[in-house]
């Protein structure tokens, strides 16, 4: 997921764009963005998670379930996965998937190196398939402290989920033994009549959209599931609704932000890439080589990343106490003014292959130094354009500016 | 929206980019997409549209109310203008705008060539908003057929809406005095306790989110908003239970398609953006300057773009029988095998212009005839992905196959 892009007045080569190693981090910086964030002494007690992701996909009219459908090379379940794997006090992940893709998810916490995960083959409906989960957790041999107190369970095509939502969410379980997230309607909710005509409109404020994350005890989701009836199984779809009737467990409702959106339609991996881009187009990282030259040229272009809305650092090399810029910066800028600088090049490629952050696509922008103030804007513009599309079909290419 | 990516062995200087004079038009190449296309008899009685667009969008997070901001530097508004105006039985499109923003929708109107449009200031809540355009309808100068008969109300922040449903809600407004469009349920509908708590949950079979467009017959809006109160002016949002209230007309329901779907946040503003590129990315047209060898490069990468799913048409050049192809294709790729091509490319870029279809992003390809078996795939993955994002930002670069 970095960018290392050469500013340079004459032509050099460029590597073969790698594939990311590792790629699956980045959430992780955003770690402390949060409102609140808990240390682990706030969750005393065997938190877990049930991702019920055994769904086809079928409205989003694609051929690939939407939960195994890439976002910049990564199947959308990685990022749920990571987000729920970067919670310190979040025991294990129950991913519940169709026995036809335990092989295809096997690969995906391979690849993805996820270690929290658990994969437990579904059911014939989503009910039946978050049952299993629960089941799973009942004997969980790899918690120390036992079968989990609290189980949230979460759609896998919800990728943004932010720790204090289920910090909330987990507490409020604890205590009423169910919780849930909700959002206002979007939409007015009308009840038609049987022949297709409209019966009356509901009033918006006395109604809530049932969203996900939702955590409950687990003696409570279990008894649940243990009490409830085969029509529930087939027909039923939430489950604050089978704990009220089974348990009169009547959840807690919490307000949860408008990134917890479930990815239903084609547009809405459209939609969840540009949150993931915009994430990763924050911020970048320009290194001068210690060039006197090259930093009059990076303090110019840092005006002009301003007005882009790119928060740009300047450095000499990621060496000694710069190496800090390796965790905070996802975009990697290397001035070279003259061949010389391919030393100070090679350098930079280590610092960040030894970060573990592999090198995604490498581009060389060709800048002349004879007309550099008249094309600043057009640099800032063209790195910001490759930053933000992130696409590798341009990796290796000599830009103009 | 015009793309001209030349493809040659040698290097040569490209234009700057224009901008596009006429970028509005690209939807009028789907009619026809529809399952129906009435003609004008079939809708043989006055219709208008009105286009609440007066709000300030403060859930996208951004400064500029939505229905301003820009998708591939046009604004959304004009989008939706643009789906009204193509239909040939839509007489006249009212937009009701906040005071300050009239001046900028008469220069969108300008800009990109709206006919059909009349502005109308808006009021201080959207019903008043609406009635402000339903009483301009009523003496409405530009009908040669006098007040319309049916008036569609739909959002200025839904661009993606199709003749085939516009001509149903209409047909059933015409009959039953009201029509309006719905959605399945996308989560679960629960009432909540006043103190945060699961009530019940709604069966989701009963309900349905009311969406846009509506449609009404003139008399039924009319008499509505002058018979209801100060409060259903203040705090009413359902046009559809006002007329019910008001005038016991209970509208007939229509089942539209996901793409109805409300641009809400700013992620949603992506999601309409990859529905626009994906529109414009279906297809492509080569142009071989009437070459053997061109030709031979243009048939293997057919078989590329099949698998990126772009269908590609082969032609000589654009002149005779092909100028159909400038009506039926938004990008063009003009193969140059070697500089005495240059008038070739001259004629290209005259018709592309003859048709206004102003070029936008002229980029060449440089590919080198002795590989070029090597790199058809990867001419074929770049020339894609510059369509695919219409980045302006590339403009005459040079790219290596």
């Amino acid at each position: 997921m970095q960018e290392l892009i050469e500013m340079k007045p004459s032509v050099m080569s460029s590597d073969e764009p790698d594939r990311p190693r590792q790629p699956g981090t980045f959430l992780n910086r955003q770690t402390g963005k949060s409102g609140l964030a808990p240390g682990k002494g706030d969750v005393d007690f065997p938190v877990c998670v049930i991702l019920p992701a055994g769904g086809s996909g079928e409205r989003t009219g694609l051929l690939t379930p939407k939960q195994f459908c890439l976002l910049l090379s990564r199947p959308l379940i990685s990022y749920t996965i990571q987000t729920f794997e970067r919670v310190s006090w979040i025991q294990t992940i129950v991913v519940v998937v169709a026995k036809e893709s335990m092989d295809l998810m096997a690969g995906i916490i391979q690849r993805f190196r996820h270690t929290k995960v658990r994969v437990v083959p579904g059911g014939s409906t989503r009910h039946r398939s978050i049952r299993n989960g629960v089941l799973a957790l009942k004997e969980d041999e790899r918690s120390t402290a036992g079968r989990p107190k609290v189980v949230i369970i979460h759609d896998a095509v919800r990728p943004f989920v932010e720790e204090d939502l289920l910090y909330k969410i987990t507490m409020a379980a604890r205590g009423q033994g169910a919780a849930g997230a909700i959002r206002p309607l979007v939409s007015t909710v009308i009840a038609t009549t049987s022949e297709g005509y409209l019966d009356h409109s509901l009033e918006r404020a006395k109604y809530r959209a049932s969203e996900m994350p939702q955590g409950f005890a687990y003696d409570v989701i279990h008894q649940a599931y243990e009490r409830c009836t085969e029509a529930d199984f087939d027909f039923g779809t939430e489950c604050l609704h089978l704990v009220l009737q089974y348990c009169s467990t009547n959840a807690k409702l919490v307000e949860g932000p408008p990134t917890l959106w479930k990815v239903t339609y084609k547009r809405d991996l459209a939609a969840a890439e540009s949150i993931v881009k915009d994430t990763l187009s924050q911020s970048l990282c320009m290194i001068t080589g210690g060039c006197e030259h090259a930093r009059i040229l990076a303090d110019t272009l840092q005006k002009a990343f301003f007005v882009l809305q790119m928060e740009l650092d300047i450095i000499p090399d990621l060496t000694g106490d710069n190496v800090r810029y390796l965790f905070k910066s996802w975009n990697f800028i290397q001035f070279s003014i003259n061949d010389s600088a391919l030393d100070t090049i090679e350098t930079t490629f280590q610092a960040v292959e030894a970060a573990n952050q592999s090198l995604l696509y490498p581009v060389v922008v060709v800048w002349d130094p004879e007309c550099w103030e008249r094309s600043v804007s057009k640099v800032a513009e063209m790195t910001s354009a490759l930053i933000r599309e992130r696409n590798p079909v341009f990796a290796g290419q000599l830009l103009q500016a």
